[in-house]
């Protein structure tokens, strides 16, 4: 087994979800994921940790909707679903931990499920997935060749360059981003303006007042859920202004380029995208969380170097920055208060190393992607 | 994809699980077996049940094992793994069924675990195997090409055989086998001779007073839990007497060939096996159940032809007999009356189909592999 495997197994197990002895481990593993997923069952077995292992496979999930399409002759509502599945809210609610290892044989495999079973599906579920956020949960994903073919890589290279963006000093980077953590736990007002040539101008202000930064830095013990992460983000809320996204994605298997949002009062009511709309909307209309943000990101590993076509690494990038409509989550929210609440969470991002800048209450403190406490830096 | 697999979908979910809409169904996949995975999530979908997959892969068990090894520096006792692990029981124990698709890459891949640490996770895990147990539970095989190799035979020679075993009409064999559980329900005693000149003699007699046999007809409906399956069992006590066992057979990994037990007062006294001796002790040694039998089974099943050295197949073939050590299944045994008990089942196959026979009460109800309700039997 290649080294650079275990070496990303016992990041997860270690640095990222803090396993101990006893605790009760769900592991999902997707199609193509098995080596890690071998990797990972040794290092908890070593930790003394229970493992239950799920099979993550996109193709079984768009064979389950299929299913229930064909029996609802094409027509699925949210009543079509159990809304509290036994096996999965029991499963989660007994877990201690859950490990979700991505990467599948195709990032297509649910193109052909009806966008609305998809948000119907995702409504239902919405119990299942409050209880396996309630886990030490940690996402990550093993480099395959449709990951590679995703980011038009081919697959050694993409191997390097997923190991490259997990295989961290974390310790370090957590110190470096805890600098823009206290600038965003200090602050009351964002604003983000980006004016190049070649592209829509943003212009976007919102509120943070209250609300706590997360130091993402690939650990729980951070309120970070992603390996990689290597982002600092909070919740914001009352977002007035324009935003434009430049940084391709991919939502709902759907292509999606360039989108442009006008926010008023808090609220999404204008919004194109260059291609995709139809996707985006279908995001746009799942609830109506899903019309606000649910957080602002700044990007800070500069392990990723390049945008891939997947949001795990692409809104972790130094010099961008994402938000995301959608579910906030409860780590940057004060204790008891609910904030913005959706059976979504969908990041977009902009690259903001050029002609750009952010201010925390009329402070600038990024500008062209060089931090405050960066050399080079321009106020 | 093959219309067999989706053929083989249906019969599992419909006739076997009989799942209905609002079933909570846990579906463990095999390496290899994504393909059945597939069909059998899209015919779950198709009914209305909800589905939660397991990932059955052998290789990930085995590095869990190695990694309690490693850090029980070999040494491993049932005290090294939690007894009552909580997301493993709180599946099963949400669960109305649980579908078992095996189908690896390696039927040995867990050859270098040490006896002591399967033997001791098994032995951990009892509470969880009763939960799971205690739902529609059905086991079936996708056609591999590792199940081929253990076969000895080509990949679609094996997808021939399998299907030629699994897609019957199971109404019809269910009719045949009420003959056979009508005997043994009725009876008190069993026999069973054999005397070839190229083997040791056969001549064990067990009690089945009180015991009700199972028509296993590949049906939760009829207490059975295989796809395929195709034979009439009970739980046999009081054995005495000698058995030879030649069909050759795996167990933990390891070849084991012509088994020769002794009984007396219900209990192996004395054993032997020409290949594999080891394992077979290592299985007896599990606990004290694991020296008295649990089962006694007539394969009835004319579809499978052939021995293939898996005992979902080979127990169920006509003009064979079995016996397993081990736990006994509840569906045999009188209301409330608990069988034999033991962390293990491993059944032992007899070739029954020339020089033998099997009396019930003294009366011969099957000669040189013919019962007495076929052409051609001789009292």
């Amino acid at each position: 087994m290649d080294e650079r495997v275990r070496e990303h197994a016992e990041l997860l197990v270690d640095w990222s979800a803090r396993v101990e002895a006893g605790d009760d481990v769900v592991v999902s593993v997707a199609e193509d994921a098995h080596e890690l997923g071998v990797a990972v069952a040794e290092a908890l077995g070593e930790r003394g940790a229970n493992v239950t292992t799920l099979y993550g496979s996109d193709e079984i999930g768009r064979a389950y909707l299929k299913g229930v399409e064909s029996a609802a002759d094409g027509d699925v509502e949210a009543a079509d679903f159990d809304d509290d599945p036994a096996v999965d809210r029991a499963l989660f609610e007994a877990a201690d931990a859950y490990l979700r290892i991505g990467g599948g044989r195709n990032t297509t495999a649910s193109a052909d499920v009806n966008r609305e079973t998809r948000q119907a599906y995702a409504t239902a579920r919405k119990g299942v997935r409050e209880a396996r956020m309630d886990t030490d949960w940690v996402s990550t994903v093993h480099p395959t060749r449709s990951l590679a073919q995703q980011a038009g890589m081919a697959y050694e290279e993409y191997q390097e360059f997923v190991y490259d963006a997990v295989l961290r000093d974390w310790e370090a980077l957590a110190d470096e981003m805890a600098n823009m953590k206290d600038v965003l736990d200090a602050g009351e007002e964002v604003r983000i303006v980006t004016e190049r040539d070649d592209a829509p101008d943003t212009d976007i202000t919102m509120s943070i007042a209250g609300r706590t930064a997360v130091n993402s830095a690939a650990s729980v013990a951070y309120d970070s859920h992603n390996l990689p992460s290597g982002e600092v983000f909070t919740a914001p809320y009352d977002t007035t202004g324009e935003a434009f996204f430049d940084v391709p994605m991919t939502i709902d298997a759907t292509r999606v380029r360039n989108v442009h949002l006008t926010f008023e009062d808090g609220e999404v009511v204008d919004f194109s995208a260059e291609t995709g709309e139809d996707a985006l909307a279908g995001i746009l209309d799942t609830d109506a969380g899903a019309r606000r943000l649910g957080e602002l990101g700044i990007g800070m590993n500069r392990g990723i170097d390049r945008f891939t076509d997947s949001i795990l690494f692409d809104e972790k990038m130094g010099d961008t920055v994402h938000m995301a409509v959608g579910r906030a989550y409860d780590a940057c929210l004060p204790e008891g208060e609910s904030g913005n609440d959706s059976a979504v969470h969908v990041d977009m991002i902009s690259d903001v190393s050029e002609d750009s800048f952010m201010a925390v209450d009329g402070e600038v403190v990024q500008r062209n992607g060089t931090f405050r406490w960066e050399d080079g830096f321009k106020a």
